[in-house]
């Protein structure tokens, strides 16, 4: 099987406090990461959890508040300091081409004489859309509910072939030719004219992982279609219920909003996070949630979840 | 004795390894705080070493090389998050302004309704100026000779008063309206017509204490003037003279070009940083500049220098 884990750099809202951090995690889809959010310190933090910095191809930005952006333009300039040449792939809100333009200007670099190319993507904040479709894996937009234009980020592997069962490409004197459409699902039919059924050839594939990250949202029932059944939700959960008035007027979430989303979705497993700098403790989050959504956990700094 | 001594809070350059980070320092001068430079992650160690941001009145950028300047917007930003509504003043190159133009925009603050105010002073590289006269001291900012504009800071306490000997003033029968003239080294005329030196009725105020910012720059004997016997000079060494061809053509300094600056000028004492990377041992930046100069010392995190 091959790796498809969630790696936590940051747990935080707002500020660092705790010795926890701001927004950032880092998904490994079969060792292409993809970079989730990018709060002051990231770069920090992927050296602390020896990620490397050259295996980043694409960088997904939620919104620009300080926490989810300001460690960019710093891991950016490291790019370029460790020799980068490979383009990067960036993601986020319109405006985010103008911290890129002003940080090109000031580091004296032109778009064609820049280190390594930047493409950039700008979201719309509005509607989900399909904002990455590569050969394994395709990543949708999904509208946040917070006080600036917002958007989480679907993660989904594209279904994989049927595996062919090797004794009976001899069984039936299969030739190379035919395998490619046979793992896609077709029959074969023999020189001989007798149809075999695919099911009788292959086996099903693994089934496809899927991750969703939602931060920062209100609670928002608009994002139960498009994260329907996922394997992995991360879902901000700023405060508890004890604060429950601060969350909506803010953009924000509870914990136990955040399972009320998880188990109307129909997810697998829950994590919270963007704790506020408000508590020290983190278990109530968890008490909180659990409540409601047996499957929850705290998303902290260092931690790796596996989808299976 | 007042308070005047410089904590380190990051001694590398370029980026972030082996727990040193971007160039950041605050001098505390009678606990109104400066803080000078401002890499990514300032704001986690001045947490660190229980510096309140609060007592950060002005703040000076020597250039803009992510290194240097990278941690600035998260602190603003996290000002606000601390309820601040005092000014800042904020000293650095000129172009900095549009990264505090953009900074307000994408919070959606205008210059008006910003939570509090933030009064820019640009730099001139290329000459030295008085850029900030105060009640007690005073800062000339200092000519670097780096790739790109960039400016050393020279801090000088202003001569205190004389301080009036308290028995005087009744030997003499002195007014306390003629005390200010005579602290200022006025003599004193009794109402006799005698003329009492001021010498006798006072004793010479504390000497001033002085310190000097000079990062980055390559060795340039022209700041010498500027410079010429502070009581604590921090000058950049980038590299150890196993590598001086790199140092020059890159606007940086190796730790015997840093002492034998140290030694030209007279300074006291000298402390050394923005290591490069590529060291992992700092005990050689030391060594090498003893050779020239004695008073030598490593500015490494969380070091607290005091100005007697």
């Amino acid at each position: 099987m091959t790796t498809f884990s969630v790696t936590i750099l940051g747990s935080n809202s707002a500020m660092p406090v705790y010795d926890r951090h701001p927004s950032a995690q880092v998904l490994n889809i079969n060792e292409q990461l993809y970079l989730i959010d990018c709060g002051e310190g990231t770069q920090i933090q992927l050296q602390k959890y020896n990620i490397r910095p050259s295996k980043i191809n694409h960088i997904f930005i939620s919104h620009l508040h300080g926490d989810h952006y300001l460690g960019l333009v710093p891991l950016l300039d490291t790019f370029a300091l460790l020799g980068r040449t490979a383009p990067i792939h960036l993601y986020g809100p319109p405006l985010l081409i103008k911290v890129i333009d002003l940080h090109r200007t000031i580091n004296g670099w032109t778009i064609d004489d820049a280190p390594y190319k930047i493409h950039f993507h700008p979201l719309d904040p509005l509607n989900s859309e399909l904002i990455l479709d590569s050969k394994k894996l395709i990543v949708k937009s999904i509208p946040m509910n917070h006080r600036v234009p917002c958007t989480g980020f679907l993660f989904e592997e594209k279904p994989k072939e049927r595996k062919m069962l090797a004794e009976k490409i001899t069984t039936f004197n299969i030739p190379y030719t035919a395998i490619p459409n046979i793992k896609k699902g077709a029959d074969y039919t023999t020189t001989e004219g007798k149809v075999i059924p695919n099911e009788e050839l292959t086996v099903p594939p693994p089934p496809t992982r899927s991750y969703a990250y939602c931060s920062d949202t209100a609670y928002n029932e608009s994002i139960l279609p498009i994260i329907k059944g996922v394997d992995l939700l991360y879902h901000e959960a700023t405060y508890l219920e004890d604060r429950a008035e601060l969350a909506a007027p803010r953009g924000h979430s509870t914990a136990k909003e955040a399972a009320l989303i998880a188990q109307k979705a129909g997810v697998k497993k829950l994590l919270l996070g963007h704790f506020s700098s408000r508590y020290h403790e983190l278990h109530p989050f968890v008490e909180e949630a659990k409540t409601v959504f047996e499957h929850s956990k705290l998303a902290t700094e260092g931690h790796v979840f596996e989808v299976e």
